[in-house]
């Protein structure tokens, strides 16, 4: 089987093609061929027969052509311009995040008797409050941002193409991925990992918002897994509707503390700091937090059952273990 | 006021513009400028000094931007290929439905100082089944046609742009509208006009479907109250969720009948003939018949009161106040 990743350099994309690399295989089919694009380069699997790097960039034309050379069966398609650069740069948001998702399902659409797995990733920024509720995957598109908006509407594209027998889409709406490694970043949405990530380094982490702030959160394995399954899955299963919200773990902050506690201990807890930051306070209170996701689990995906497995994950997965005591 | 409609040669766009032919106003703001656009050409407002035709062709680069050289300060854009044919013709119905919205809207924000009221007339094809009883503002985006796709992405970049203050829009999901005069077409809903106008012309007419059949239905005249009204609307009223289904009037093929028996008597209903047809019942399977308009009727949205008096608007407005006995 031929598999093509597109923002494979990215968080998840790389942890997906390392587990690509690691497995050779998908299901019970064996890779032949792995195809790792992003805008910039990577070193992964370098030695690896199968694996090979292409450096695009998908707000290009003809970029998607190039990919599709040699006609993966199933493509990832993982890229994007993140939620505040595409909200500060109009432009460049609708060009990759859209035109360029488009872009592809036409490059694909114009190639005979081809008709691919895609596996898009959205986002819950396709919604925006008011809630009523813990959220289903039939709560309406509400988008509060320009990155939500492009989201949704690669959504209604990937069902569209689906239905005319285009390609083989499946949308996944993924929940907070968390623990998120590497260093801190701006993302408002942060401090779910931060507070995890830097304490069991032995870094002091700040948290900007009440410890009752929830959020519904899967790890970074598990998104993979996400993925892998959506890769294999008949779509006879899914009929017209398309996009799917993942499963996750419901946590108050409070919770992800007590589950670091467990895990962890009292002197890794204890390099939490609260610091109150009211305009994260305020974002935070618009974004969804409770998902409904019946139809996700009745077709085999499936989270961590519980936040502790979630900070076990990320030190097996990421610090090699072991923690700062 | 100036004011430009996109599609002023469709059927609502041509009543829409004999409207503020006759008004010479919207609301207590004269017309000074009326501009009427389409692909084809038409023969409204010969004569009317503040009144002129322009011949274009959205799907060409630059169309939008010569409507927009007066900047005129109401756009109401009801061009759009219709629903079969977008189905049939795969790119035609993306070039025009969303690549010319687009444009619009990026011509829009091209031109600076600039944040004009845009009307945009949505379809209840941004639904498809299955429903879970009646339809209100909140049911999620489920089109089951290219179409269906077309509007509904149009309607996530209307909130988009109109969050960013790049324009001020308000979109209209309009109901099915009934009585449409001409002739009887061939889409599949045309039956519901049919059974109502080809009778009172003294013609047969052919119904396909069971009278147990629903479907919620506005005149023309309302429809162009609606939009008379959206043009006028302060759209701080409207939130963040700038797409609004419209009310209308649910009735049931029987109860379009016995209102017909009430308004024009036995002799006209005797010209209606059932001739089941298996392939437009199985679609009106799939529409949505009923809807919960909550917003749009606190907003001021008004249609008629009963189905008789949709009958008798159609009537009035395009029989001259009689029909054939």
């Amino acid at each position: 089987m031929k598999v093509l990743v597109i923002g494979a350099a990215g968080m998840i994309g790389r942890k997906l093609c390392e587990r690509l690399l690691r497995d050779g295989r998908i299901g019970s089919r064996d890779i032949t061929d792995l195809v790792m694009a992003d805008a910039v380069a990577s070193d992964l699997g370098a030695g690896v027969a199968f694996a090979r790097h292409v450096v695009v960039d998908l707000a290009k034309p003809d970029a998607s052509m190039t990919l599709l050379a040699s006609r993966p069966d199933v493509i990832f398609h993982l890229a994007a311009i993140v939620s505040g650069e595409a909200e500060q740069d109009f432009d460049k948001g609708y060009a990759v995040n859209l035109d360029g998702t488009r872009a592809l399902f036409e490059a694909i659409r114009a190639l005979e008797h081809y008709e691919p797995r895609v596996v898009y990733t959205s986002s819950i920024a396709v919604f925006g409050a008011p809630y009523n509720g813990a959220i289903a995957d039939d709560f309406f598109h509400t988008p509060l941002s320009s990155y939500g908006t492009q989201k949704a509407i690669c959504e209604l594209l990937l069902a569209d193409y689906s239905r005319r027998g285009f390609l083989d889409g499946i949308g996944l709406r993924l929940p907070n991925i968390c623990v998120r490694p590497g260093k801190p970043n701006a993302a408002s949405s942060g401090f779910f990992s931060n507070i995890i990530r830097e304490p069991l380094a032995g870094r002091e982490a700040v948290l900007p918002v009440a410890d009752s702030v929830g959020q519904t959160h899967a790890s970074p394995r598990a998104t993979v897994e996400f993925l892998l399954h959506a890769a294999t899955l008949q779509s006879e299963q899914l009929g017209a509707r398309r996009t799917l919200m993942m499963p996750g773990v419901p946590a108050s902050v409070a919770e992800q503390i007590a589950a670091l506690r467990r895990v962890a201990g009292d002197a890794v807890v204890a390099r939490i700091r609260h610091v109150p930051d009211p305009v994260i306070m305020a974002m935070v209170a618009g974004w969804p937090a409770h998902f409904d996701t019946p139809r996700a689990l009745a077709l085999g995906f499936r989270a961590e059952a519980c936040f502790d497995d979630i900070i076990r994950t990320h030190i097996d997965d990421d610090l090699g273990g072991t923690f700062v005591r």
